[in-house]
């Protein structure tokens, strides 16, 4: 079997290999099959038992310097299952493009960087130590990698980690990643009654629905959170990040087609850069109350819930909003309860200037010849706090994958681009020989 | 045979014809046993063919008044069947008691005033004309009902209608229901998208759920509809109508524990008789959007709806509301969709100084030696208006049946007290005998 033929067979392997965490499906067999994979390759692997889903951990070489390579294995639900054009568990290729729930997001960049490894190795060049970290819970909020990382701070010491989250642009340029958003992910729910009631009761009884409308309307008011303090910690920019952030070029209307939307809510590119990168939000992932089938049924429904993330930017806090939250629903007289669903996590923002950063960045323009996009912080957030907050890590950057605007992470029909899957591994490879050079 | 006997047996032999609207088990049996039932009575009767189930109308009698007897024959379905003590479609007698599907609601009401009329018959009493509508699709919205009456508008006119729907309290007393609510049920649908969209976006794409609680903040603030319009058209009470709303005796307690709830949305007794009774409401029946299973989905849902009745009052108009609901969205630029969901049902509201009002409680008072109780509407919906608005018959009344709080409309294990059947036809009887004398 030829190398790429091999490489693209891993891919296929671990696509099929199912690992929804938020239902645990797959999760502890695609786990173990990694383990095994990483042992096959000679990297030394174990599984870490958390409280949740397994930690996948590996070592492979020695040197003056240490390199933390953290993915994730597990993938989002693939509902709605009758928006998929092949099944989601099945590896399937159309015209250049393989498609399959977690292609891009994150068994695409996983198997890209490892099989970039197995190169390194194979030709006997590597010269420092690599770690590797493969959570099984990214998708569900990293619940317990912030436990693993406390209890084996030691273990996880490296001078600098590179985490997934990144790809290419809409220019087939690779994007470097400086930082994060946090997240706080809640849930509201009100029960107002013991069943479903008869409509012609609505005068006299309450309706959970509008008692969490209520309750929405203090949070946001369309525009602006209304939380107290929720603006107050946010970090300016830098002279040099504002010049980062004001240097991408994107065209609106491509964005657009890749979200599958008709309008933007913004006015420009500058105010598309300041709100996707610099903005903290209160987004509506879910609402869920009464009769929601065909037709009409006359109820006043005995319970409602709704889930809610901010995504949030350097410095906020997670927690001091959550706490902010629960003190504006106690002021309104909420009736009704709220719970965090997943960890709180905290923004982050790498400086531009620091060593990984130069590697990835170079590597980079060789791989790809042409200029990387480097990004402040993603819009997105992955627990990037885990390994500079807990483990105390200085340099922190995503960067080499093989995801494009086209990728349709966590929607139906997830896919990369199979010639992207080569450049990253090929990115990874020239990446780690200049990054044992640094 | 003895007279009670025979009017037993007919009873019997109604509630064994299953007639279930929702399958349309039996509905086309059940038509033509009555069709032939009021036939053999001396009612010239025929069916009236609809797009739905089947319409039975019958004539008798003449003089100067006429007054037309609406009931329905089909019954809601008997699930589940293996809460019913006997088989729903087997009529059985237990101390007392008649239990059957449809035992109640509606085939003893039909059945008593029918045995009523054969009395008057039988002993010559009968001067005025009579009409019979028996409608086959009442327990699922009685969809074709208004095309049938626009369609026999002549055939159908009369000086006054006696619907079904009424029973008596938990003390015994008859109900005497002057008139319902109407409603509009409306349904609002956003879609901002192709398909959900990764929540790190939320900064620049719209949340249909956003929009759709604005829309909602436009259409209601937790206290007042605001749409343009929506109470100038409220009749005041008059005096007579408040001494008998006020006149009624409640137990809030037991109404909690009847709703399953803890607390009303009411002050006292008199607040919740005005809410109740005279409030129009915009009540939520069902709200969906995006992710709404266990745990965290990061997502900007790409569609919302929810599901919305406004129950009004006399005089309040649905279709007038309803343009009043979208020009309201049209202003404040609504991205989104509004539609009827069902027809719109006026409300309507008997005047106490009617003559069938008056024949219909001295009559009541006369059976039952107990004062009975008025009220001025339903607080629910029922289609009165078919009769009142697009037929033009005056006076309107729900009234008599043998129903009581513990006959268990709907659930299993359905039943009357055999008493309050033979009370029914004996107040049919005299009700009857004193309209005419009106």
């Amino acid at each position: 079997m030829d190398r790429e033929k091999e490489e693209l067979k891993y891919l296929i392997e671990l696509v099929e290999h199912p690992s929804i965490s938020a239902t645990g499906e797959g999760i502890r067999d695609t786990a173990e099959y990694l383990k095994e994979l990483l042992n096959s390759l000679g990297i030394t692997a174990r599984i870490f038992e958390t409280k949740g889903h397994p930690i996948v951990y590996g070592e492979v070489g020695k040197g003056n310097k240490t390199l933390l390579i953290y993915n994730h294995y597990d993938v989002q639900p693939p509902d709605p299952l009758s928006e998929w054009t092949s099944p989601p568990f099945k590896a399937t290729i159309r015209n250049g493009r393989l498609y399959g729930r977690g292609a891009s997001d994150n068994k695409g960049t996983l198997m890209a960087r490892l099989m970039a490894v197995k190169r390194l190795l194979d030709e006997g060049k590597l010269n420092i130590k690599l770690k590797f970290v493969y959570e099984g819970e990214e998708e569900i909020g990293s619940i317990h990698l912030e436990d693993f990382a406390r209890e084996n701070k030691e273990l996880l010491k490296a001078d600098s980690v590179i985490m997934e989250g990144s790809g290419l642009d809409i220019k087939g340029r690779p994007l470097i990643v400086l930082g994060v958003k946090g997240i706080l992910y809640v849930q509201l729910e009100v029960v107002t009654a013991a069943r479903d009631i008869h409509s012609s009761n609505a005068p006299i009884v309450y309706n959970p629905v509008w008692e969490l409308i209520r309750a929405l309307n203090s949070i946001y008011d369309g525009e602006r959170v209304l939380l107290e303090g929720f603006y107050d910690d946010i970090r300016p920019l830098t002279d040099e990040e504002k010049k980062l952030l004001y240097s991408i070029d994107v065209e609106l209307d491509k964005v657009k087609e890749s979200l599958g939307v008709k309008e933007l809510k913004v006015k420009d590119r500058i105010d598309y850069l300041e709100k996707l990168y610099t903005s903290p939000t209160c987004n509506i992932d879910g609402i869920y109350s009464g009769y929601i089938g065909e037709g009409s049924k006359t109820i006043v429904p005995y319970k409602a819930f709704v889930k809610i993330d901010f995504r949030l930017v350097p410095d906020q806090d997670p927690y001091k909003i959550f706490e902010s939250l629960k003190k504006r629903l106690n002021e309104i007289g909420f009736k009704g309860e709220v719970k965090m669903l997943d960890r709180g996590e905290y923004p982050v923002r790498t400086s531009p200037s620091s060593p990984i950063v130069k590697a990835v960045t170079e590597s980079a323009t060789e791989v790809y010849n042409k200029e990387p996009v480097i990004i402040i912080n993603s819009p997105g957030t992955q627990p990037m706090d885990v390994f500079v907050k807990i483990v105390g890590i200085k340099d922190a950057v995503s960067a080499i994958g093989p995801g494009d605007p086209y990728s349709r992470a966590h929607a139906p029909d997830e896919s990369i681009d199979i010639n992207n899957y080569y450049k990253a591994i090929e990115h990874t490879y020239k990446f780690i020989l200049r990054y044992q050079e640094t």
